[in-house]
């Protein structure tokens, strides 16, 4: 298996990057292309005899670029060379820690989108106490229609049972309360066309508090709900460390638990909630595998992120979803987008 | 000053409701007028001198009901009833911790929206490490244009200033990113127009780790985003809480900090943590004030949300969003709706 990984891409590239791709060639049976610059991958890189190579592309996608524009004009760049070596076949998946909207043009416009569905979606697996739940769309697109969602669902529903080996997964659509009646008028819609879905197991509606739960194994949304949810999370996650610590420290707590016994319970927390620790999030609905990592990955996460790569094409996911598509009248009737 | 206080609503109701308002009555100079099944109310309120006197209301809103054709059916319900006294201006006041819907359907169908509001929104305060974010709509509405929500910009930009007393508050719209040209259609045109507006302190856009951080005083959002990410915080505090004492008790931690520190720190967290502190979310763009309370409401927060409208009618807020909305041209200009 052949991971094309974009050694140019997120806050700590390419050292953590570098450093994860040595890590997963020791633990994954794996070959890793590094794609960047050359020079500065190779000074990272030093000697190695694992099965590791660079293949040279002279740009990068900035943060702030506009991603389709960018991926369109910056022919030579990082993740645009990365996902051409997938298209190609010369590689099994690419996987970046870059500008996210970039990632998603970049397989959008290269790899193409599956023949059947209208939009990919990143689908972030979140850790919880039951497991894992899984959120998508969590930032590929905005302004989705009800049958998005609904292939949405078809998707994720594949990837938690045959890569997250969840037995029957239970797949919930994002809303404002339980009821049929309730939500906006694209979840209304979708809750409809769900319903009448014989494919998958459809759980009825998530509320925001059903997700840390880990109530659901999916739960569908739109990407501006997805991405809001997912920052907030992260955002509020941090913030009751630290009041934590502080409510701690001002009851005299550092000083009887001893630093180390209270950095090991955080320690392990942290682990419990970090994202990294599930690794990338794959952008399911393109032709083709794209890993998607947080900007601030280590070298951890990015070893995490391209074990996520090998299980997604050992599990044949992509053929699934295709078949899935073809074979199920239920989604052509209901999409109309075939 | 007089509070209607519906008795009947929420999970603790009427225990918790009464003892909220026999809480409330020895702390705030107010009257409060219990309103729903004379008979439950006066067993459990007992003889008292304070200011509590009961209003007869024979029919209660349930969760599950249709909020307004519930409304508009019983016309004798609890929720009903309190909000009638606000407009016959019997009382200054009314606050419920039943069904949201129903509450916000009330307000809406009796009180009537301020002229020149579109959709009334729910604005509730969240507690940071830096003081409190306003969320707003954190639930009234869905499927928002763009002019709703600068109008809850103008709204939560007031009420931050002359309630929570915020100088020159700093108001952001929640979105995917941070440039100008992220998110979807709706938040797109609706940055165009607050851009304009000179009336706010518009500091562009928020994303969803923005809120929990307290990096603004006032975050707008459409009432489907608002919700879910409500919900979603409050699910997730409880998980960082459970599986942090599941952290503490494996790693030998309880039995070293002994109980009470530990309780003492979590309580104090809790605290930090806790919308009850806050008190309810004021409905804003009614007529009239309206506070709505979780439905989980203890004493406490009912004491609390009581507190919180009483700030409300003191700081003339009503009169004030009224007045922003005559004397300001740009909202004229940008809203189209008056």
């Amino acid at each position: 298996m052949k991971i094309a990984l974009d050694a140019m891409g997120g806050d700590n590239a390419p050292q953590e990057i570098v450093k994860g791709a040595l890590l997963a060639a020791q633990k994954y049976p794996c070959e890793i292309i590094l794609v960047g610059d050359e020079r500065i991958i190779r000074a990272e890189l030093g000697e190695t005899n694992l099965p590791i190579t660079i293949r040279h592309a002279d740009e990068v996608i900035a943060m702030g670029e506009h991603p389709a524009d960018a991926v369109r004009c910056k022919r030579n760049s990082s993740i645009v060379v990365a996902t051409r070596l997938v298209r190609d076949g010369e590689c099994d998946a690419v996987l970046s820690a870059g500008s996210t909207g970039a990632a998603v043009a970049a397989a959008q416009l290269i790899l193409k989108r599956i023949h059947g569905i209208g939009r990919p979606a990143i689908a972030t697996p979140i850790p919880t106490p039951r497991g894992t739940t899984l959120l998508l769309d969590s930032g590929a697109n905005v302004d989705s229609h009800p049958e998005h969602l609904v292939q949405s669902g078809i998707m994720g529903s594949l990837y938690a049972e045959h890569v997250l080996k969840i037995n029957k997964p239970r797949v919930a659509l994002l809303n404002i309360g339980e009821e049929e009646t309730k939500g906006n008028e694209q979840v209304k819609a979708a809750y409809q066309l769900l319903k009448t879905l014989s494919t998958i197991n459809f759980a009825g509606n998530a509320e925001g508090r059903d997700i840390p739960r880990g109530v659901f194994d999916v739960v569908i949304c739109d990407g501006f709900v997805g991405n809001v949810v997912l920052k907030f999370g992260e955002g509020l996650a941090l913030t009751i460390m630290k009041l934590l610590t502080e409510e701690l420290t001002s009851n005299g707590g550092a000083k009887i638990l001893g630093s180390e016994l209270l950095a090991e319970t955080f320690r392990n927390l942290s682990k419990r909630l970090d994202v990294s620790e599930n690794g990338g999030a794959p952008l399911l609905g393109v032709n083709g595998c794209c890993v998607i990592s947080h900007g601030s990955s280590d070298a951890r996460a990015i070893c995490s992120a391209i074990r996520v790569a090998c299980n997604y094409v050992d599990s044949k996911i992509l053929e699934r979803i295709s078949a899935s598509l073809t074979n199920a009248p239920a989604v052509e009737t209901v999409t109309g987008l075939r």
